[in-house]
């Protein structure tokens, strides 16, 4: 047996000692689920990851092992090892980007992969620099669609930068996987999907070192090493057993005695592969503006918005799902065709792209309809806690959409995104609003929500109005009734006070453009000058608009009735003008609903 | 020529002629991904489909063809095909229930496919009957996910009774997709993923017929139809050219003509399979009940409440995520083995699983951690439009999961599934409450959500006491401050009032453990009654408990000043008890905001 042999064996049992010994500190997590691939990531970071590689545990429940590895390269030292899931702790149960170098957070299975392939993405079209990305995947997340929507793109994209590990321990949480150690059957899957597959004993170091160096040398596809494992490997009171998953061994000092004690390897990474991110040119472009009463869709304004964003910005880059010609993110991709990415119908895999692309510290701009964003809701909700900045435009919002029905009309969108921790959610009514917000998108961190439309509305807003996450502007001056309202309402509600000038009441009409972080001040402003509060939104009554301004008056000086109008019945097909009206989201349910505030309000 | 091959090429024109003239009349729709399709459909209707087969058009914008097919069979006449897309037609602008015999509604691509692998495994394990689930994919909609779970699934369970027909006609919406007309590339991927599939020219009826023969043949194996085909076949204009995705033709009459002209053939489908479906034994179970003050976790209760459910009712069926030791459905697995499906980790087709298997009318259960529902929340959203009765558990609510970190904690899930149509949202704070609301949740229509407790919690409803959908419970008596609560937070709110009752302040805690439709008369009783209100929940603060509460009150007589207690920064790592206290929603917490509450309250 070689020396370094030998090292790697040796580091494969530190790994494990260190796994079953913070487990043991936390009395939790997955010592096993860290057993099988030990052997896997020992070899790896001896000799072939180098300082600038990505390293993805797509497996997020093998923190144990990340954790491990973190020691062993010097990242991490002993004794924060076993602040392990304590309160504090850097150590999170699953990892997260509070830990460096840690790019994303995993844990909800399926998702490492998916973003391995757009930093991968990134690598090859964006920076064009030589680093590679590993992902170490578990056998049990290959059920999630979301792996075969990052396998089907990035065979398609050919991207030989991305090295998918995958740990075949055969056992999940409750008992054997599909496959099982059929790791044939994975390497027909993944070559059938364009990628080079190996098959290999993941506890045989030089098999494991073999398949690195044929990745490494793999050219024009990704490659995946399948790789035959043991659950607890190593330890004879779990190995390869059932019911030993995520939970601490139950002796962790015979496990450790048994897998040849504590041990203090320490590796260095391989040298960097080095090189500067390729950059964009740029030319100082202005924002487009549209004059007053010009009928522009906002989906329009978003698409010529990005593009001239794209133009003053070379780190502005656009993907979409394969409805360009719909969200209008088509304008950029004509404009800077290779800074746009055409993530084709996988929407999971469209928002994966865009949190690996921010990972390198580019600007994305994803787009699809907002309907179809739900796709994607765990990614959402997972890039928050990665604490990525991505910006994510829907459009075809709510009824107005009109005869494609409500398979297409997103009309839950404003309530998911709001729930998202730190997102901003922004719904313009016009294009001037939406060329704003979309500029000031660019420099929000976190999550940001844009809400286009599909049809036509009227500018409203003069061009060198403020327009600003967390603003909001009066449609229409009043003091009798206040009408807040967001998107296609806007001009409902603008309407509707209209008709009711002419009765003698005056309507202020407040457009909340920006529904996350709303304007607080504004919306107090209006409940205290105008008494009764009507809410109108193109989405279901719940975590919407309305609820936003409830939350605003919830502890408000003033707290009139709000009569909250929202889509309450599931809608059909019919023209945008029939479905706001049997939705009673249009001029005149708003009018109606304002007269039988009135007499109450005060 | 065979008089049945010239049939069958006639009937293809005549599908085709009624797509253009329905979608002329809308003037919307897709009329050249019907047209692509519509020999496939032809020679699908004369003599394979049977009355009692099932047929499921994933690719839901060939709505055109959809219909067309309709009439040719005798379902809807010419008058009414020509009302597609119109208010008040039955035939939307992607196929709903609306019109039998629709089984669910399409048009959020790669969902029809595992809608019909559930109606599959229903027909092979729960019904056990010889009945066939054919189901109409789109080529582009191969990129989800979701068509890989079931694709997976599908294969594992070896479906032979279900059919894919695979439309790959080239051309997505905006340009061609991954794999263009490489069948044999979708024939590779299919076959590794266990299915016989066949490549055929899908305009070659009697290849098309062949290749039918061949699926009904296929025992042990789902087959897959791999049918190469023209977009817009059959009219020069549009027939294989970019840019034609979902518009009317320019000038249909032409096209009309060019097809041949109207016909108005009729086919009748073949007779019924037949059968009566299986029925399951059952023996009279009392739901289980604990005693005042036992220590209970409510994901246990909804196991136990579930397989005593399962053994008093032949028709409830369970569904899991590969987490049923988790969630507890291993339960009901180790009691009703042949009602319990392993969906492993793949949260898309568990729900779809569910939506076929109420399709043939079994009350599905499905579990999984509630933050991974939200990665079917699309599904979810669709089968509200499908009109599907399904019940959803998710167990693992929140920050008081503790060391597993926020990749697991749900603390959206009341908001997402707030904003579902005629959802039903439950959150139980007890053993006694779970066990009744598993219990009405069988008989209630539309998506019904549980929410369910990692840890103990210690019973406090007499088991004797009505719980129901839209009820609450008063926990503690007062009525100087309200306390509004909901699972773990109830705990904690009765601690707070325990403290605060030392001090003289009578604070009232409502249970509101129907957190949709929320108990709106209590609500507003507490309110009137107690002056102010806190809310407190395990859940970011949009959308979720906060904001029921203040929707109960937003045209109330009493709108007394709000204080909402959620989760208001990312949580890590620690102990339940660390973590409630860090988000501020402990004992403490919510003893503070009462004091802070009570001078201003009136």
């Amino acid at each position: 047996m070689g020396e370094r042999t030998e090292f790697r064996r040796d580091l494969g049992q530190q790994l494990r000692v260190d796994s079953v010994r913070a487990s043991a500190a936390a009395n939790s997590g997955h010592p096993t689920s860290s057993m099988s691939a030990a052997d896997l990531i020992a070899v790896l970071i001896d000799g072939h990851l180098r300082e600038d590689d990505h390293l993805i545990f797509s497996k997020g429940h093998a923190s144990p092992l990340y954790y491990a590895m973190l020691k062993a390269t010097g990242r991490i030292d002993d004794e924060e090892l076993l602040t392990f899931r304590k309160l504090g702790s850097r150590l999170e149960g699953h990892p997260t980007p509070r830990i460096p170098p840690t790019d994303v957070a995993t844990g909800s299975l399926g998702q490492g992969l998916p973003i391995a392939a757009g930093v991968a993405l990134a690598g090859a079209r964006l920076d064009r620099l030589p680093y590679r990305t590993w992902c170490l995947c578990g056998d049990s997340e290959m059920a999630e669609g979301s792996m075969w929507e990052s396998i089907q793109h990035a065979g398609w994209e050919g991207l030989d930068n991305l090295v998918a590990i995958i740990d075949v321990n055969r056992l999940g949480q409750t008992r054997e996987t599909m496959l099982g150690w059929d790791t044939d059957g994975y390497v027909d899957r993944l070559t059938a999907f364009g990628w080079h597959a190996i098959a290999i004993d993941g506890h045989d170091v030089d098999a494991v070192e073999a398949a690195y160096a044929e990745a490494e040398r793999t050219e024009g596809r990704p490659t995946a090493i399948v790789a035959r494992t043991k659950k607890g490997k190593g330890v004879k009171a779990v190995e390869d057993l059932p019911d030993k998953h995520g939970k601490p061994l139950d002796e962790p000092e015979a496990a450790i005695e048994e897998l040849g004690g504590e041990r203090d390897l320490h590796v260095e990474l391989a040298a960097a592969a080095g090189g500067t991110p390729h950059a964009f040119p740029t030319t100082e472009t202005a924002l487009p503006t549209w004059d007053l009463g010009e009928e522009v869709a906002t989906r329009k304004a978003y698409g010529e918005a990005l593009t001239a964003l794209g133009s003053s910005r070379g780190d502005v880059v656009a993907l979409d799902g394969e409805v360009s010609n719909s969200t209008h993110s088509e304008d950029f991709r004509k404009a800077h065709e290779d800074r746009y990415f055409e993530m084709f119908i996988a929407e999971q895999q469209l928002v994966a792209a865009a949190v690996g692309f921010q990972v390198r510290g580019w600007v994305p701009f994803a787009s699809t309809f907002s309907a179809f964003f739900s796709r994607a809701y765990d990614f959402i909700r997972m890039a928050a806690i990665s604490r990525a900045d991505i910006r994510l435009s829907g459009s075809h919002a709510g009824v107005s959409i009109g005869e494609d029905g409500p398979s297409q009309m997103a009309l839950e969108d404003l309530a998911a995104f709001r729930a998202i921790h730190g997102s901003t959610v922004l719904h313009p009514s016009d294009a001037n609003q939406t060329a704003a917000l979309v500029a000031a998108m660019a420099d929000t961190k976190g999550i940001s929500f844009l809400r286009t439309l599909r049809g036509k509305t009227p500018v409203r807003t003069p061009a060198d109005e403020e327009v600003r996450i967390g603003g909001s502007r009066i449609a229409h001056e009043g003091d009798d009734v206040a009408i807040v309202a967001c998107g296609i309402t806007v001009d409902e509600a603008v309407r509707a006070a209209d008709a009711l000038a002419d009765e003698g009441v005056g309507a202020r009409v407040l457009d909340c453009y920006s529904v996350k972080p709303i304007d607080v001040e504004a919306v107090r402003a209006a409940a205290h000058e105008c008494g009764g509060v009507i809410t109108v939104e193109d989405h279901w009554p719940e975590g919407g608009l309305g609820d936003a301004v409830l939350e605003a008056l919830a502890e408000a000086e003033d707290r009139p009735r709000v009569t909250k109008l929202a889509v309450r019945e599931m809608p059909v097909s019919g023209t945008p003008e029939e479905l706001l009206h049997e939705a009673g989201i249009d001029a005149e349910a708003i009018a109606a609903a304002a007269r039988a505030l009135s007499p109450l309000r005060r």
